[in-house]
């Protein structure tokens, strides 16, 4: 099986993403689970450009990476100086690399408008800087920037600058689509083109995302005979973003039979995906293809009664191939079958024709028109079911909350401070905390008060919360203001779960989940949660 | 010019996408909005399933479209019946739609498996619909369901039901990536077949993105023949979503040389996707290809320098043709080009070397470190730009906010009081309001407090607030507790902006962002916002 070398740049051109700025530490800790994903290349930045960089390239020596070769990536010198006394190149040198990508212009009039030099010159700085760096590093690339506008505008002048690059030693021409404004069709006739001119080369790819094609175009390059890929996780970088590698590897493993980071190392796939964006703290892409949470998610009655039958019906691949889950959604639109799934999940064999089913139904119909989408909130969903099926233990009785919120200076924070009546056990408990807002303290204080009673709620946690304006609008044209849906994910230290609230008033909504919450944490530990008859 | 038509299906297909739920009334507001952008038919809804999808239709009927027909789906009809007594077809019918697309199984395995039915009872069930509701209908699509999984099991098979679907009246076979799991090579092939195998059948196409390839497949059945394609705005649907038209519509009409809606209309892309997006009451994708806000985005230094030179340099395509803009993004890695930009939009001309320029890079550096991000909040930079440039007008000044929310009994929202004192032109105001929860509280406070003297404020409402727990976590492991970041969206009824605040405490956010959005409205209209010196 003919092996395609994948070439991560998420910390390179990844971060060239507005959303993304990563510390050092973030892109050690990217580095490590990049290594144990199996990538061949983790480029770690472009060390004669920032700090940043420089440092990362420091700190990584310290690390044994098992798969992983680290590269770094700068430019052909700078026309006024020589390979020798330019800094760019020598810090290319000082960082310490096994491998570097070097970028040189590739389009007649980049070389010419952008970059201020005659073409023959720019062929110089290309023969150059490859020539000096050969003899630097273990293996080098050359980034051919522009090459698909560059081949279009002047063919010979773009293959004049690969031949150059290779000429002087390159190991692999990469073929960059920069602009990201390619089709698949040109991707691979240009491949093809270079291979064939010239002799004994060997070709990567490197796309953007600009026509949604950057996926598409990788696979084309690869079938015209390109060896390696670059790539970002989840397709983060500029613009529209680069080629997203969680696509591209299980489309080479999985459907075109190429070997990349081997089909045991696949089913990382998703928690890697995840792992990165938590550490570019950013909102995952809900329908991203494999490793999205909807990925393989069913909603249509119809395709989750199919689905349950034989998953092949309406799932292209087996999601444990990419460490992914088959989910099941509650929803207004969906059916019995859903409502079934899902209990089947928590224990119960539930009838299709079960009065409890239709309850469950109806209760989420009712609430999901108010605002609650329990797709997003599995937790709330479980109470709500069970609810349904009759558990009605409650663990305390609400009395009375009051939170202040007050400033006196400006350039200082507000203080927080919340007051709570709860009933336990039959005994009312009144209990304040101060706290970092309103729902910090509402959630201290309402743990002071059940603490005693529950011990196993000190060790659970808020982790995230997030607010969403429904409808649009805070306020409609009749200046009606609309519901908050707030989201609101714990942790007990072993496992994770999300509670929901909706209200007009985000310290309602916040109550709610928080209530939801502790109820969730203290139903799944308590053995009597029934009573004894059932 | 060829033509190739549009067939939208974000009404039907793309409501099974788990975040979507369209009331009829939104399904109308979409409609019209899709015959401005001139798309061929707008697939309206399964009005044989559900009840919403059945009003729209009768609701419809109100509205005059210029460019679109309005197409209903349904499938064949029920093994146990008749054509003529089936209540799915009776219901396409009775909804009035002159185009009707009737979907039926061309995998052998869905027929035997899913359906329950032999091989040839599945031809037949095609032939019978098909053969129907020819006589109702203008035109008549056949929607051939897992057709490229079928075609790879069991060829002859899917050719039959195609054939018979031909046969029996259909005016287009569309062929389905139901799944999603096919490549373009494979979807080019399958199109030339069948167009061989079935002489003067027209083929369309209908993909998913489970691959992340909807676009590259629906490009390769239009190079192979196609003269249709299925796909949602924005990609929306289930899973992945579906092929995504804002995408594929651009990359016909601008790299092709296919005519689908029109260059002319091509300028309204971006408004609309836009429009879909709050209508489902989405967040846009940032780096959605073509109309995403990140797509004519330039964050580094190199490019943005390189950009205001000639565009053609980092811009496949020229922005304004889909109805984008071109932005310039504030980060701490981007350059003084940026800074320089954005002044010139500002009407400053300043110039590189300017002791401004170097101020302002510094304080969205420190400010940036706390996780204030003003590509976000641009109304929010564009007030720190001017107090860099000197400006130190205050509208008001800060004395005293407090907020209370009390609540005394559980079903019912607590109650939310804020009061404010601000001194303005020397006098001090104290003023108090309720409202649905602290913040709107204290923004009714506050303008209670400011409208006497600044009445310009009473046209300025708050338009959408997003909230986001910085660092992942809302405490990290040493227990101090993370930022949060909170945007306000805010418009005068005619211009819309953007501001920020960073707390650990979100009544601090809130009021940061709150005293922004006042700062930049008063800001903006003032026309003595300099000392008469300048």
């Amino acid at each position: 099986m003919k092996t395609i070398k994948i070439y991560d740049t998420t910390l390179r051109d990844g971060t060239q993403s507005e959303e993304i700025n990563l510390s050092v530490q973030d892109k050690i800790r990217i580095t490590k689970k990049l290594d144990e994903l199996g990538v061949h290349y983790v480029e770690g930045g472009w060390p004669g450009s920032n700090s940043t960089d420089k440092e990362f390239f420091e700190e990584i020596k310290n690390y044994h990476l098992e798969n992983s070769k680290v590269s770094a990536f700068g430019s052909t010198h700078n026309t006024r100086l020589q390979p020798e006394n330019d800094p760019n190149l020598a810090a290319l040198v000082e960082c310490g690399a096994k491998v570097v990508t070097l970028f040189g212009k590739t389009w007649d009039f980049h070389a010419t408008d952008a970059l201020g030099v005659s073409l023959d010159r720019n062929l110089e700085l290309i023969s150059n800087s490859i020539g000096f760096m050969r003899k630097h590093v273990e293996e080098l690339f050359f980034d051919a920037e522009h090459f698909f506008d560059g081949f279009k505008a002047n063919p010979d002048f773009s293959l004049a600058c690969l031949k150059a690059a290779h000429d002087a030693g390159a190991d692999v021409l990469v073929l960059c689509d920069t602009n990201g404004g390619s089709l698949p069709e040109e991707v691979a006739e240009a491949c093809k083109t270079v291979l064939s001119n010239i002799p004994g080369s060997k070709v990567g790819i490197h796309t953007h995302n600009d026509c949604e094609l950057a996926v598409a175009n990788s696979l084309a390059a690869v079938k015209s005979g390109a060896i390696q890929i670059q790539g970002t996780m989840n397709g983060y970088g500029e613009r529209c973003g680069n080629a997203n590698l969680c696509s591209i590897i299980p489309n080479l493993e999985l459907k075109m039979g190429y070997n990349t980071i081997g089909k045991e190392n696949l089913s990382m796939l998703k928690s890697i995906s995840n792992y990165i964006t938590e550490i570019a703290n950013l909102r995952p892409f809900l329908r991203q293809p494999y490793v999205g949470a909807a990925a393989f998610a069913h909603k249509g009655g119809v395709h989750v009664s199919a689905v349950m039958k034989d998953s092949k019906s309406y799932e292209h691949i087996d999601p444990i191939l990419v460490g992914n889950d088959r989910r099941v959604l509650l929803s207004d639109l969906s059916g019995k079958s859903n409502i079934i799934y899902k209990a089947h999940q928590f224990g119960y064999d539930l009838q299709k024709d079960d009065p409890a089913v239709k309850t469950i139904l109806a209760d989420i119909k009712e609430r999901e028109s108010i605002g609650f989408e329990y797709s997003a909130a599995e937790a709330s969903f479980e109470l709500l079911f069970f609810k349904a099926m009759g558990w009605s233990k409650r663990y305390f009785e609400f009395i009375n909350f009051f939170v202040v919120d007050a400033k006196r200076k400006e350039d200082t924070e507000p203080f927080s401070e919340a007051t709570v009546i709860v009933k336990v056990h039959g005994q009312e408990n009144h209990t304040a905390a101060s706290g970092d807002g309103p729902v910090n303290a509402l959630d201290k204080a309402l743990r002071k008060a059940l603490e005693p009673f529950y011990p196993s709620l000190k060790n659970v946690r808020l982790m995230d919360f997030k607010v969403r304006v429904l409808n649009g609008a805070i306020r409609d044209s009749s200046g009606t203001s609309s519901n908050v849906r707030l989201l609101i994910e714990s942790t007990d230290g072993k496992t994770q779960w999300t509670t929901m609230g909706v209200s007009n008033n985000i310290i309602e909504a916040s109550w709610q989940a928080l209530v939801d919450s502790i109820n969730y944490k203290l139903f799944k530990d308590d053995p009597q949660k029934w009573p004894s008859s059932m």
